[in-house]
């Protein structure tokens, strides 16, 4: 019932040797792994006319210089995580280039940053994208919550169901919202060079503007950078990609930064050029397309598809997230759970963690998860910093050709990046505290995760040099808890003195009339096993049978034997017929084995109808 | 952690030798069993009024012959279920009638709609007493819901804490409800005496009315009966009762009838006197209060216990449920579970299904129980009709001293409980046509229940003259799944060798290289078992080695040897350092049990730390 729904969810399962099968082309890759850094176009030049509006809006053409500052770090950026998919091509990015040139504990925080961040990515993209969509259909405003966690649900099946097939669903919107603003800039542009759009509208560059300041303009390139979020999603899914899968990913990243700049400085310069102010009422984009086309089909064809590319860029988290989970989990520093393929090739427990844990963010946060937006830039950048910072030291001490080239990239990202969180920290300290809680809770979970698995691992090392046949065991005492008398306790017996000479069965009455009636049939069955009975008080047979285990098992941990508990139980035909028995043999074995120390067995006694 | 809040909530556990404190004096067991009865006055007059005011205040005077016709009805409930708790002491009350008199599936008939009632009890009472409140509080009117529920919650809580505790809280309210109507009556009849109570504002009796008709009086006469639901709980808990039990429950059950009458009867006389219509927004009883005291204290007093009992009519359900779904399992009709006494000796299971069970049904009907009224009436009425119908039988067959009287008695109440039952249906269908399906439905599964039982029965009997210590077995082939080589693995396979000659290690690998990596460490380690390796094309370990089972099984069944799969476990110091690992081993000795027949023992390894 349940793997037949499974099936019909995610379906067939796939054979680990179809694993190629699940690989994406850069096409797709391109769709799946961009979506969040393309999406961040949608508002990134928005953030940072909102920090200039502050001061008029004759400051609105230092938005061009501060989008060069950002094309800077993006080229940086590229330039940065093209090599670190070089030299890391097992994926893993920032966690990885931290962990490999700093020390473990700086890769924890890169990867521990980086997990929260996927999972605000979930869940503040897809709030945004339902935003967007009961903006345009106010009757299901109600119910933005449900749709904004069905949306959840609904990603989390497509991943579920493996890479290749949610790429393809997906690659769609992605290319569409790609192509709308590409024609929105050529349109705009072609306006602009023709002289069709108003050339009066904006101050000219290099106009003075009172009240400007270093600290502002630093403030408005730091909101400027929220569009680089997601830049290094592909650095961490080099495994998703096809062979040679670090040419290709640095192959797509490369092209992805292209369109990234592109779209991005394109937007930047047309909002510059037509005047555009932000308003709390029209996004910039919105209010760009309508001075642009007017209000006709392709303008709202640019809103639909702006508001589809943001409830998939989740999906970036959707790719990298279980990747990272993976790394992290191979190094025992998250739970085994995380390495496990499910039925369709992908890490399933990742992806179910991420949509979990992304939910529960929405409803807490009941859909208003703008304010989350700093907290998640702020998680991107600390793994920017540190892997910029990682790759430097990678340079100084292996010092390959031409690596000053490479180290003047990376310093330069680092220190941008750096110089981001500062700022960061300080304009918005309010919103991104929490970080300054979290990472270090993460690592401390990491920590206390690694001590316990490197604990197990000591105590369960065999010594292969010590013969396994030479190992001697004394004997082995038996108990048969038994109920009454039946075919299951009969077939149980039988078992239990195949298994020793030594079997006790223990009877627990809850009155002296039980057990007399239980001691005199008991004499006429002739069992040839000795029958010990108990009165429980309480009605309980837990306690006075662990009692009498507690006893038996000290005398025979004195000779060295074993104590097994062979415990009959049926079996019924339908898993219902459950609620008319006393299903208490697992909960009595659970308690035993975790409490007692001792072997327990289990005789099913299996009902014919 | 969980069994701590468990101790605070419901108290210590109680050892079965002290069930007698659980009994309950004839004070404390008239507070528990008659809430539901006592309760009723609240609403019984007015339902009378209620429909003669269809036709004009002038044929209010037909409430006295009307009321008068109740009481006699109430009479011959009482006689007759006096006659059953002496004739069935251990109670059951109508089912127990039923089925020894009548047949057995009449008696379910009885259990079935009885069960049923006292879910409708529940619900509807504290539905009704959280309207009381919140027509009081209207700030908490949008919570009502949730209130019912706490108030459910509550009780059942109590419930389980033992019948004498809950006993001893609800009698409060229960007397003081009595003594604020008895107060009511007595001042009311004062006055009417001594001519202060207004003389002309009602019609005299016997004047004649226009429109009035036998169908209407009748009518009148079934919502009247209403009044009477909850007579039967006594003869159904009599077991609750401290010894000469039979004699104290008929006792009681006079009292609760005098009470009965007496409240009845006065409100109905004084509702007449004062000429009190029935309407939308006030209840006759506060009309009635507000015209014998004014709005002074003791009218508040009034309309605040009468809130309380109605609340409380619950605990009536409470009391009788658990004790009738007893009877119906002890006879096998209803699953062993309910059979079970609880940490305070209570039925707990019981107490449980009853406090779940209305609680849907409260949050199905979002706490608007008023139509269930009907359906809850002709729940009661249907046992009251079929247990006297069986006493009638019972006389018949028997012919005890004086049985003509008693069975003059049970004739009557048979005869009117009958005529109520078809004025129900037929004035009311659109409410009560659900019992027609769901007494049903419950007794057939009674039967199917029944059927499982005896089925089982049938299987595990045992022949005690066939001596068990002839029984012989032909060997024993082991298996022990192994994931790879370590301590837990080991201590499986020392205790699998000391089991049985026959041997036979399974690994199942994900890869070529998995497995042969294995091999050659298990050829090093000298075990002197043998290795089976599978490779799983799934990733699933489950399929390959229950293949590899069910091919070892089909050798061994033809020799008559048994299969026992020994699976290694180890055990997590800390509960949730379960989640670090993949605890699939109980889950597949889930599967083993159920689909494959073979007997399974877990070996466990205790990790230190």
């Amino acid at each position: 019932m349940f793997s037949k729904i499974k099936r019909i969810l995610i379906g067939r399962p796939l054979r680990s040797n179809e694993l190629h099968s699940q690989k994406l082309n850069n096409l797709k890759a391109l769709a799946t792994l961009s979506s969040d850094a393309l999406s961040s176009v949608a508002y990134g030049p928005e953030q940072i006319l909102i920090v200039l509006a502050t001061v008029g809006a004759l400051a609105f053409w230092y938005s061009l210089p501060i989008a060069v500052g950002v094309l800077i770090l993006l080229v940086a950026l590229i330039l940065s995580y093209r090599q670190i998919i070089y030299a890391y091509p097992q994926g893993g990015g920032s966690y990885m280039v931290a962990k490999e040139n700093l020390e473990m504990n700086i890769g924890l925080v890169a990867g521990g940053s980086l997990l929260i961040d996927y999972i605000l990515t979930v869940a503040v993209s897809v709030s945004a994208g339902t935003d967007a969509i009961t903006s345009a259909f106010p009757v299901v405003h109600p119910h933005k919550v449900g749709i904004a966690v069905c949306i959840v649900v609904v990603i989390t099946i497509l991943n579920l169901r493996g890479l290749t097939e949610s790429a393809s669903i997906l690659a769609y919107p992605v290319y569409l919202f790609v192509f709308a603003l590409a024609m929105l800039i050529v349109v705009g542009l072609y306006q602009v060079l023709t002289g069709a759009a108003p050339a009066h509208v904006h101050a000219s560059i290099g106009t003075p503007v009172v009240g400007i300041s270093l600290f502002l303009l630093l403030k408005a390139f730091s909101s400027g950078c929220s569009a680089l979020t997601g830049v290094e999603a592909i650095s961490n899914a080099i495994p998703n990609f096809k062979e040679p899968a670090p040419k290709n990913a640095a192959f797509t990243l490369v092209i992805m930064g292209l369109i990234l700049a592109s779209l991005f400085s394109g937007i930047v310069f047309l909002a510059y050029w037509y005047g555009i102010a932000p308003s709390a009422k029209e996004t910039v984009l919105s209010q760009l397309g309508r001075a642009v086309f007017g209000r006709n089909g392709f303008y709202y064809f640019i809103q639909a598809t702006t508001a589809l590319i943001l409830v998939l860029a989740a999906n970036t988290g959707f790719s990298a997230f279980p990747l990272l989970a993976y790394s992290l989990a191979k190094d025992k520093f998250m739970p085994r759970a995380f390495t496990v393929r499910g039925d369709r090739l992908g890490y399933s427990n990742g992806i179910v963690t991420l949509g979990l844990a992304s939910i529960i963010l929405i409803i807490v946060f009941q859909g208003n998860t703008e304010n989350l937006i700093p907290l998640y830039a702020v998680g991107v950048f600390i793994p920017f910093t540190l892997s910029q910072t990682g790759m430097i030291l990678k340079w100084v001490r292996s010092k390959p050709k031409g690596w000053i080239g490479k180290l003047a990239a990376n310093l330069a990202g680092a220190l941008i990046c750096f110089l981001i969180l500062i700022i960061f920290f300080i304009t918005k300290f309010q919103h991104v505290w929490m970080s300054l809680v979290f990472i270090p809770i993460c690592v401390f979970i990491f920590h206390k995760i690694h001590q316990h698995y490197v604990a197990v691992g000591d105590q369960l090392r065999v010594d292969l040099s010590h013969k396994l046949s030479e190992i001697k065991t004394a004997g082995n005492v038996v108990i048969v808890p038994v109920a009454g008398i039946t075919k299951v306790v009969e077939q149980s017996l039988v078992y239990a003195k195949s298994l020793s000479d030594n079997v006790v069965a223990v009877y627990i009455g809850s009155s002296p009339e039980a057990i007399d009636r239980m001691e005199r049939e008991w004499a006429e069955w002739q069992t040839g096993v000795r029958l010990v009975t108990l009165h429980s008080l309480y009605r309980s047979v837990l306690t006075p049978l662990s009692e009498f285990i507690d006893m038996v098992k000290a005398k025979a941990d004195k000779k060295g034997a074993r104590v097994t508990v062979v415990m009959p139980q049926f079996i019924t035909k339908k898993w219902w017929h459950g609620i008319l028995h006393n299903q208490s043999g697992f909960l009595i074995m659970a308690y035993l084995l975790r409490m007692r120390d001792v072997i327990v067995t289990i005789v099913p006694y299996q009902l014919q109808k």
